[in-house]
């Protein structure tokens, strides 16, 4: 057994089955430890930003991480965006990054670089494996920062000399994962205090907290106490739809934002961060929170926050039942295809436990008020503002759950960013239905100009923020690589289309054009 | 005049009127002042990878930097592979990389992350502009430090804040470019003498010691002296074909490295570093030099190396003539479309001044054999071994050089790592062929599988090196994107493509399927 093979093996004794890759020469020891490993899924991507996006949203949905097989400094560039992504989502992810034979790097080869400094910025743990007897050791400790607290990402750098050599040393035990930090009494005692002072409230939450059976226990609460509960703008995964509790999102727009908060006069963390601006605007405040709000961090994203919840429920009391959305749509709009039309067709067609990849970028604001109602689905949200992350996004959730539906709202300008993905859906053969939200601009950079106070965008801004001259064909780009397609420009055309790819299987593509 | 106008007027003032860019709402206001100002060229990569190696590819051919416009720390990420190569191209480039306002960090913000630590591993020069009175003289200092030497990266992060405020400094003085460092006189005379001691010498040479006129007088002096001349394995721009001295470079292959350099007893180097092995392997050594062979470093990358090369002809005296390669191209093959009929057909139809962008990784091996005849064109490599370099380099080179044809040789592989780039050639109707070798896999990792003596590939590792299930169709994919595209799988039609493609302008692609 060589290095490569310790670390596969210690991958494989802690759960971790599924690698999400693309390699290189540095990689090639491992890659020769896979191919000895038919237990492990290895799933390639065009792309690093895919490798990394489809990582995330397995671990989205799979509740535990999957390995990414990376080539050198330049690999695990092209991947950050995507980690910076799940970073903030708080997915647990152990990239392994090769190098070079730790007696090569004093060569400066063309494609040495200082990996530690590029990993840092989206690792919350990284780490060396500098000979073959250290892989083991060194991979637990990986794994174990992996999985500690909510979730992170943890960035092993292989030498590949460490990969060659052979070696004696055991694979280690199974990581005992650390138990979530138990909440800390006092504070709940201190929310439900403060849930009781008659004060106007907000309880945020996040994480874990929106799980179905924690938002219907928040919901009962609020119900109780007379707080509301919000989710923060994004979340990881939101479980919705109906039969379960509706909780609404803070918007992304900055005034809309502030508007959320007006007349709060506290405000309860549970895994929340207190509520900031996406950006800075000039003479717009930084905090989204009244004057004098005052704040009460009772669980931490690092904390057990379902305990954190039934401790509180224990003190505050809570309604008999939550108030759970009934089953139904908007009726359906004829004519022009509109963000809103796309929604209710989803609204009406999404099977029951769906898995929505949301990164609609502008298009998709109102995606959540007409489906509250629609049949109960999980909701994953782009959580670091990075694009390129949807279609990989839906890549990791089709692998961790091969029997649920996946589907992807995608805007275009985001979806160009790491459009390779849908060679992977074809490869896999995913059961993701995409849906391009192709209004040809970067809408959202519209806006944002317009609040600058630019005026009418000169040739220059056109030029940036537009996405037409030529308009993309997504359907002959999703053809080129192996995934079905077809175009709706209305209403009706839209949802005819949405209902049969709804019925069968593997990967599709709507291009919706807006 | 606020400080983007600043940032602006200043690269103006330099020269420097293109910008490759891809911009986000902490940008903004920097693209409002590209609006009013309509001296600059902008250009939209629909990914920072094209960005980026769109700047790469200008500043090879225009020999002055481009600026690239760069979303915060995720967006400096996409681009950091092809700033990889850009670094070791030494290729000038001013990036500018938007950074919230300086009072919004603290909030921690979903976009915020550490841009130095990002941009260190691949920047010559990282600074920030804090406030919109500093702008100008920060601008100075990024386009000094790529100015310097024989070029470097640039990385003047933008605090949104120093962007928006107005300011009434003054456009910083033209910033005077430090002369090139002259050669030492001392290691001119001692490579001198060493060129006399009869030993078995090659000079080894890179960067501009690759334009015309330098490999002519090389070839002089090689002649006089004995000494063989090579290029390093990968290099920035060399100008080569008929009329010009063929010069050959070192191997990618490590056996073939190593043969290479059997029996050298010295090595000159001029701007080009001791040959090392691109990887390490088991057993191999890491420098391509025989023990004992004496290494002379006669100029730095960052000296003036037509200068140097003109001093070491005062010394040694050159052969009246450099040996100018014939026009002439081998037969045309028929039959079966191979890597060398796609090479002897480009020396037969190549016109004249072409621009050749190589990334055919392991199928564009031979391309040099048939191709010392053709006519004079300069030839730019993927100096890093980041892939998804060559869409992009041949749209910078596009833009340097409107007259000129460019022709991308593009491994299938490497080629989906930014086609996205495809869309950027047809928006800005850039003169650029791009040849696909689509030989459906990963071939340089099957062979790096084959040396790691893993035998023949199983599941696994076929499903991380091949490229086919499905095969990619790179005309849908390039109509999809606007580029006008074919498909070749015979010398013959091969031929018939590439003569067409060559007699029209605009983007065009041609599947060579291999």
């Amino acid at each position: 057994m060589n290095g490569a093979d310790l670390l596969c093996e210690t991958l494989l004794a802690n759960g971790i089955d599924t690698c999400f890759a693309n390699p290189g020469t540095s990689e090639m020891h491992f890659v020769a430890a896979l191919d000895r490993q038919p237990r492990m899924r290895c799933v390639l991507g065009l792309f690093e930003g895919v490798v990394t996006g489809a990582a995330d949203g397995y671990a989205r949905m799979a509740d535990k991480p999957a390995a990414t097989l990376l080539h050198l400094g330049p690999g695990l560039a092209n991947g950050l965006a995507n980690l910076h992504n799940a970073r903030r989502a708080r997915s647990p992810i152990v990239n392994v990054v090769g190098d070079h034979a730790t007696y090569h790097l004093q060569y400066d080869a063309p494609l040495t670089s200082d990996i530690d400094s590029l990993a840092w910025p989206m690792s919350h743990w990284v780490g060396r494996t500098e000979s073959a007897d250290a892989v083991g050791e060194r991979t637990a400790q990986a794994i174990a920062a992996a999985r500690t607290g909510a979730g992170g990402i943890s960035t092993l750098i292989l030498h590949a000399d460490a990969a060659w050599t052979e070696t004696s040393a055991a694979v280690p035990a199974v990581v005992a994962l650390p138990s979530p930090a138990t909440p800390d009494p006092a504070r709940i005692r201190e929310a439900a205090e403060a849930l009781r002072n008659g004060k106007r409230t907000t309880i945020l939450v996040t994480g874990t907290a929106l799980r179905a059976p924690q938002a219907e226990m928040l919901d009962r609460i609020g119900q109780k106490t007379g707080a509301r509960i919000m989710a923060q703008q994004a979340n990881a995964r939101m479980q919705r739809g109906a039969g379960r509790v509706a909780l609404d999102r803070v918007a992304y727009v900055i005034d809309q934002a502030l508007a959320n908060f007006d007349g709060t006069e506290q405000i309860l963390l549970i895994g929340a961060s207190v509520p900031v601006g996406f950006f800075a605007y000039p003479g717009k405040p930084g905090l989204m929170l009244p004057e004098g709000c005052r704040v009460i961090a009772m669980a931490d994203a690092d904390d057990d926050l379902p305990a954190a919840i039934a401790a509180l429920a224990q003190e505050t009391g809570m309604a008999p039942a939550a108030r759970l959305t009934e089953h139904g749509a908007p009726d359906m709009p004829n004519g022009a295809l509109t963000p809103d039309a796309i929604a209710i067709a989803l609204a009406h067609l999404m099977p029951e436990n769906a898995i929505v990849c949301d990164e609609s970028v502008s298009s998709g604001r109102d995606f959540f008020r007409s489906t509250h109602g629609a049949a109960p689905h999980d909701f994953l949200q782009l959580t670091g503002g990075a694009i390129g992350e949807g279609i990989p996004m839906a890549i990791g959730a089709a692998v961790a759950c091969p029997d649920r539906k996946v589907i992807g709202l995608q805007a275009d300008g985001s979806g160009m960013y790491t459009v390779q993905g849908l060679w992977t859906q074809a490869r896999e053969r995913l059961d993701v239905v995409t849906i391009i939200f192709a209004n040809r601009l970067y809408k959202i950079l519209h806006g944002e100009l317009k609040n600058v106070g630019a005026g009418a965008p000169g040739e220059n801004a056109r030029r940036m923020l537009d996405l037409d001259d030529p308009a993309l064909d997504w359907v002959h780009i999703a053809n080129g690589m192996g995934v079905e397609a077809a175009r709706a420009d209305t209403a009706e055309a839209f949802f005819d289309l949405l209902r049969s790819a709804m019925s069968r299987k593997g990967p599709f593509l709507i291009e919706a054009v807006l």
